[in-house]
Formats: C-alpha cells, sequence, structure tokens
C-alpha cells in the first residue's frame, strides 16, 4: 500500500516492495491467463495496491509490461567480468538468452513489442548501456555498442519473439564469434 | 463474397479477391483505428466477406495479422539479379527496410509479434525460403541462410518493432556489409 505522499519514484523500502509486488502478480497472472487477458486493476488487487499507484508510476499497461519484462535482468546487477571482452560478452548473451528462455519473460516480451516503436524499449536502452559497459573495459576493441545490438541482441530477441525454439544453449556462443570471426 | 462450395485455398479469380479486399481492409482499418482495436466483423464487414470466410482461410486474427503484415513482400514477387551475392543481398535488405518503413506494415509486424512464438511467423519463413534462392545462385558463397537471418533480417525486425526511426537509407547496406566483412 503506498503512501500519496511518498515521491512516486522513490526506490528503496516502501517503493521497491510495491514494484517487487506489482512484478510478481504481473508474472502470475501472465502466466495463468495469457499475457493479453491482464488488466491493470487485476494486477492491483493482486499485489495488494490501488490502481492509481500504478498508473502514476507506470502510466500505462504497455509501459508496465515493458518494464517488467525486462526487471528480472536488473541494470544494476554485475556483469559478467572474466576480463576478456569475449567471454564476458559470451556470457552476457548467455544470460539474456537464459531469461527469455523463461515462457513468462517471452510472453512479456512479445507484449512489449506489440506496444513498441512510439516509445523507446526499456529492454533495449538496458541492453545498450550494459553493452557499452562491457566495451569501456576493453578500449582496444574495435567493436562498436551498435555491432553487438545488430548481432548480439537483435538475434536473440528476434528467436525469442518468433522462433523460441531455436534458442539453444550454444546460440549466445555462436552469435558472439561471428561478432569476432 | 465467397462461395462456400469453393475450395478456400484456390488462389485465383474470387478467391484471390477476396485476399485482396481482406488485406485492403485490414491496412485501411489499422491505420484508422489501431492495430488493437481491429476485430474480425469489422474486416468482414470492410471487405464485403463473410466472417466466416476470414476464419475458415486464416484460422484467427493473430494468423490473419500475420499474413497481411507480410503480404506486400509476396514471395512469389522477382527477387533482385545483380549477378553478385552482395548486391542482390543489399537489394533485397532495402525492399525488406523499405516495407517496414510504412507505418501499417511496422504497425502489423508488432501485431504479428505478439501473437507470435507458438506458431512459425510467414515473414520469417519466407524470408528465409527467399534467402535460400539467392544463395542457389552462387554455390561458392561461404555464408549460410542463418547468417543472412540473423545478420541482416533480425537488426531489421528488431529495429522495426523496437527502434523504427533507427531504420536509414543506409541500413541495408551496412547490415550485408557486416556479412561480408
Amino acid at each position: 500500500m503506498e503512501n500519496t505522499t511518498t515521491p512516486s519514484k522513490r526506490t528503496g523500502g516502501r517503493s521497491a516492495a510495491v514494484i517487487h509486488n506489482v512484478r510478481t502478480a504481473v508474472e502470475e497472472l501472465v502466466e495463468e491467463k495469457g499475457q493479453d487477458r491482464v488488466t491493470v486493476p487485476m494486477i492491483a488487487e493482486r499485489a495488494g495496491v490501488n490502481p492509481t499507484s500504478i498508473y502514476r508510476r507506470w502510466g500505462d499497461l504497455p509501459t508496465l509490461i515493458n518494464d517488467i519484462a525486462t526487471y528480472q535482468l536488473d541494470p544494476s546487477r554485475p556483469l559478467p567480468e572474466r576480463g576478456d571482452l569475449r567471454a564476458d560478452l559470451t556470457e552476457w548473451a548467455r544470460e539474456l538468452g537464459e531469461h527469455y528462455r523463461n515462457p513468462v519473460n517471452a510472453a512479456l516480451l512479445r507484449g512489449g513489442a506489440s506496444a513498441a516503436g512510439e516509445r523507446q524499449s526499456n529492454c533495449l536502452r538496458n541492453r545498450r548501456i550494459e553493452a557499452n559497459l562491457l566495451l569501456e573495459r576493453y578500449p582496444d576493441a574495435s567493436i562498436t555498442d551498435d555491432d553487438i545490438l545488430d548481432t548480439v541482441v537483435a538475434p536473440i530477441v528476434y528467436r525469442v519473439i518468433f522462433l523460441p525454439w531455436t534458442l539453444e544453449d550454444t546460440t549466445a556462443e555462436h552469435l558472439v564469434a561471428r561478432l569476432f570471426h
């Protein structure tokens, strides 16, 4: 239950609990009902928060779905640190593939895709930030963030959306190998 | 108005007219109302066909949307023939990018994305068929259809869905260059 005098973007304490409860509610409801049958009032009820708290924080359902779809790939988590760009990227790509092999995350990404286009996707923005954090460690690499997005992230996202059964244990390694070939 | 004794998969004459009218109706309605507000009865009315004709041919709305989203990239159209794999692929990729710079086609692709995952996408299947047709002309090329899908098609589709404003005149050329670098 969010106190309305609390700034809605505060990330500690009660606010963090709201985010956590809303995220769990969305994941459960998507799994139970399918992503197109989930509504904001339904999420609010399950999370034990007021619908207005959801609208205030996320604006609308597509934004919420987009946000939740990538929440587990928390941009503040530690990134792989193997001392080698190729190894770091491979592990990072493997994490991304693993995340989306969970059918709930894949369904949420598809939902986010249908709502995307007019707004910048958090999924994309966070992956680009991370690609740049990895690149910063290796200033001599001749690879750019666009190369990583196009060659590694795009094929994973494309498979998640259109061909989830082609995501394999070796996909990340293959894609990163292509980047270095 | 489709005669119910006509095999529903016949592609000439009346059947072709039904497909054409349904396609036009979907494009107009998506542009007017946005993709999530379009329904089968609405399409049927606009196209002057019975809703059952639509259900019989396409099964459901997501399949219809998926189908229509890629109809203009008719798989029987002539493919570029420049006598050089790189030139052919560049022209082919440019065509794909051009197709999806039309906001209606992009919206339809996003709609198809949200319905994809459980079924094979026509968009993807047709692009793979075409990639193989192009490759067959150049048996000495060391490129595979997977390379083309991952390196050229996936980044275009990814941009169309999540970052349409980054699709530029030079995108196709850049992506194909990466394949040959």
